[in-house]
């Protein structure tokens, strides 16, 4: 059976995206960090990763982005989460018992305002929104509540509290699947670069001139100081179409005489958006 | 005297920046949210307001982007940082007797690798890495510790048990100041601005050909799905050069035609980098 890792404990929303992507004739293994994941799926070629890439509040996970310029692993596919978190405690443990709130410092700060709310409780950082949830299971705290998914709650036998404590409901994570096979998308994908460019007037625009001068679309676009080259950017863009189109394949080559270095992190298919 | 509202306790990294920026003849003003500091800025039009707008290894803080849209203030300075992370606590506690570590989310989250190295000790997420200094000498902590910087520890009268705890250390925050009035560079400046474009193919292209034929350098730009308009991108850019030269004016005239959107976020001389 294939397997798939994520980062996080059961429950977690990378579990959550890997279900709703490879359904449930996968085996599912949780790992402790996205470094882990990257590390397991580069050593084996048949399984899978998946990790956040990034969220619609709060930008690109960068850390990723350096994994995945640090491994030889293609992203194969993606599925967008709409992220809802929930209050959750034991059974019929009230709202009024609650003194401490544990979730991962992430989701903790998407519920500010609703947990600014509650008086005289404390607010805990834990390593995970779904390891919260396991904890008050597994210690039996009837004094805490998690700030998790659905999942998490089910998974750790939890009652919600409160419902979509999180300020912005307009909070999607966009999550890649990684595998040490780049996928076989034909036709009307997308594709996913990063490069760098000496920073000169124009250097940019004569980079995304190979695109749009054959009228590939670009999908999303993001600058970054390239660590520890002061003069360089370093380029995340996604653009749609595949290498194995004539277009890209010499947009691609094109690119290559422009800039300082090029890399495909992979080609696939279009991704669909489900509910946590 | 001039006031600088920032957000966070005194000791926050946004009191180093202001320092930094208006060096010791301004009166700072410590506000609880990003949202108070711009609405202080925005009351006060003889003073300004200080907030991040990107950090390294996070991104962009989008929240700073949403609230500078919403409110008519302009950029007119910016200063970079380089955050340091401490483990600090009261004087005479050694780290054995630390049994749980409080700061704001992020600064945990960047120190994550350090802090689970540490047997037995909690970690607790709290509004903000000064006021975790701070609540640890307001309340006699003896068996705590916070994560703040060097400003914090002399603040509040903590000793630093750890130097740069941090896991990443190429760890800079870009802050801006804000100002209802906006800045009177003339020249060899920098603009920042936002647009948005339909999501029709060389829509991105059309819009970066406007600086590129007149050789206006970019900066930085990163593109964002346009939330609440589903096939719209806005996009952050930020360009060399004042709306006071003609190429700037005619270039910005021009992208107002090609976008469905555009506002200038401020003009302002490139900024220092200090050490926090």
């Amino acid at each position: 059976m294939v397997t798939v890792a994520y980062q996080g404990e059961p429950g977690a929303f990378s579990e959550e995206a890997a279900r709703g992507y490879f359904g449930s004739g996968v085996r599912l293994l949780p790992r402790e960090s996205f470094k882990d994941v990257f590390e397991y799926a580069s050593r084996h070629p048949k399984n899978f990763g998946i990790v956040p890439l990034e969220n619609s509040l709060y930008g690109s996970v960068h850390q990723n982005y350096d994994l995945l310029l640090r491994h030889k692993l293609s992203i194969v596919g993606e599925i967008k989460l709409r992220i809802q978190l929930h209050l959750m405690a034991l059974p019929r443990v009230p709202l009024v018992k609650v003194r401490s709130v544990y979730s991962h410092s992430q989701a903790l700060g998407q519920c500010d305002e609703y947990l600014r709310s509650l008086k005289k409780v404390s607010i805990v950082a834990y390593y995970d929104t779904a390891g919260a949830a396991k904890m008050i299971r597994d210690q039996d705290r009837r004094d805490a509540a998690a700030v998790a998914s659905t999942r998490a709650a089910r998974t750790y036998g939890l009652s919600v509290l409160k419902r979509n404590i999180e300020s912005n409901h307009h909070n999607f994570t966009r999550f890649i699947v990684l595998s040490r096979k780049p996928g076989l998308v034909k036709r009307a994908g997308k594709t996913s670069l990063a490069f760098a460019v000496h920073d000169v007037p124009g250097a940019l625009f004569k980079a995304l001139a190979v695109f749009a001068l054959r009228e590939i679309n670009m999908l999303k676009i993001e600058s970054r100081p390239h660590v520890g080259k002061p003069w360089e950017y370093l380029f995340y863009l996604d653009i749609e179409g595949s290498p194995t189109e004539k277009p890209v394949q010499q947009a691609l080559k094109h690119l290559g005489e422009l800039t300082s270095f090029v890399r495909v992190l992979g080609t696939y298919p279009f991704g669909t958006t489900i509910k946590s």
